[in-house]
């Protein structure tokens, strides 16, 4: 069986496109021509914004290889929330799309194991082996060290799952502990680096990037050229393009000599492309699933071009 | 209204008994007598831990001041499980017992916002705000810095709740990271201590405890030592009693003079006392509950007579 890490790179290189929708439960975003068709209550709220996200699967799944569900947002509405997490990740998985739940999950062994049976591996139901959330990839928080994160790396090894482990985050504050400079002269984001090298060694695909990769974030251009040298095994999923402020140029140092090696999230700037300054007088609100194409096809050439000029 | 700190200070004061009960929907935990009632589908299952879980808290919710459920079990049975996370929540409050969620979350700010309404806060639903799982407190992973935490210190400031972020966890590896010296000599774990004890500054209660503490592992008696030293206002979460190895004489280091500053997590040792070397041949497989309220009557005498002894 291939390995999600090769599945994805595979659509990446098929699509010429390195984009991950992000896709937030996140109301406000839904326009009102979907939020008056359905009640405000909670059932209500979960039934537009489903029907919000998927007609923007509908209108790029055979254009962006992948999607990431912030479970934050889902989770944020309770057991509907839920409901709603699950079926999304069946409905991109029935598209064909490389499902990522980011979820920053990390606990002590055994706990951990609880959490990847629930997001990559299977629960054992009725005597038989069932996958729960069943995603392609989660992402997890490495602060617990080995024993947090080895339950998730056997289950890419078992059920050819991937996890993005967090080396460098795009938020503003993510120097106050990552940046900081042990004994030796390396800051702790680098030490990660190198346990997130050590944890997938034994799981490098067919392109040479392995099932356990990285998070580093677009906002932090200095970083992804170092961690590129540094982590020459991981695929980085890049967030922080942007609403958050970061660049394409900045972005493309977090590439390989190929244009492989970097998976770039967006989710507010497609997700609400209809209300946009660049797109929202060329689309009306009804159409804003066209709008949504439309800054995906503009983010595409974008960081392709940006890549290629590297 | 009171903190959610003060109420738990009150209730372990009260009762005389620094304990947490972790429940976990685990189903290898549970007695026959209990499984052979249900179906073994995946809601069958879910009633049955159910049952169990609540038989736990009538038997010990008037001397236990407080109970953790760990979220990760309650996720690996998916939209099932976090029915019966639910419902949990709601049955032990109703029980008067102080509930907190084990979840480890963080993430950049706006989506630690999204968990903080999911946990802590409210989130708007038909214009109203509504708790979800409204939890008493929640904890929390520090590794993306003060903007990943704020939002829930915020919620924690509006909605009287608290949390407690992972400073020195109990598990093997936690030295991986947290141990790390940085330049100035001073390991990670301190860093984040101080970083806690900011972040919990202005919502310090009645008894000089914060609404902002912090989870430190039982297994580590020198840094709950010296924790106890360096955070004067955090109340400490201690896990890793009894099964991973933390001792009462060791957990004893992180009280302070008054014989408070800690809750001491036990999970396998009392959800399953009934199949306990100690306690398997005094208790009928049916007596469970019984079994589980001697074995906290037991812990919560040795912890107090380790405190005491201090």
């Amino acid at each position: 069986m291939k390995k999600a890490i090769d599945i994805l790179i595979d659509k990446i290189k098929q699509m010429n496109n390195p984009t991950v929708i992000g896709v937030d439960t996140r109301y406000d975003m839904v326009p009102d021509c979907v939020k008056n068709k359905y009640p405000t209550d909670i059932k209500g709220m979960c039934a537009a914004m489903l029907e919000y996200s998927k007609a923007l699967i509908d209108a790029t799944y055979d254009i962006i290889p992948s999607v990431k569900l912030q479970s934050a947002y889902f989770e944020m509405y309770g057991v509907e929330g839920i409901k709603i997490l699950k079926e999304m990740i069946d409905y991109c998985k029935s598209k064909d799309m490389v499902v990522m739940v980011d979820a920053k999950r990390g606990d002590i062994g055994s706990t951990s194991s609880g959490y990847s049976r629930a997001y990559l591996g299977k629960n054992t139901i009725d005597g038989e082996e069932v996958g729960i959330f069943d995603s392609d990839f989660l992402t997890v928080n490495p602060y617990m060290g080995s024993d947090c994160v080895m339950p998730f790396v056997e289950d890419c090894k078992k059920y050819h799952k991937g996890i993005f482990v967090l080396v460098k985050t795009s938020n503003k504050s993510s120097g106050e502990l990552q940046d900081l400079k042990t004994e030796d002269g390396e800051e702790i984001y680098k030490k990660v680096a190198k346990l997130v090298n050590n944890w997938g060694e034994e799981l490098v695909g067919e392109y040479g990037y392995s099932s356990v990769s990285a998070v580093v974030g677009a906002t932090y251009p200095k970083q992804l050229k170092e961690l590129r040298e540094l982590m020459p095994t991981a695929y980085f999923l890049i967030p922080g393009y942007g609403a958050q402020g970061g660049k394409a140029e900045d972005i493309a140092l977090g590439f390989d000599k190929n244009g492989l090696g970097g998976i770039v999230n967006a989710t507010r700037s497609l997700m609400c492309a209809y209300k946009s300054d660049l797109w929202k007088d060329k689309f009306a609100e009804e159409d804003y699933a066209k709008a949504t194409r439309a800054e995906a096809i503009r983010m595409r050439d974008e960081l392709n071009s940006a890549i290629n000029m590297k």
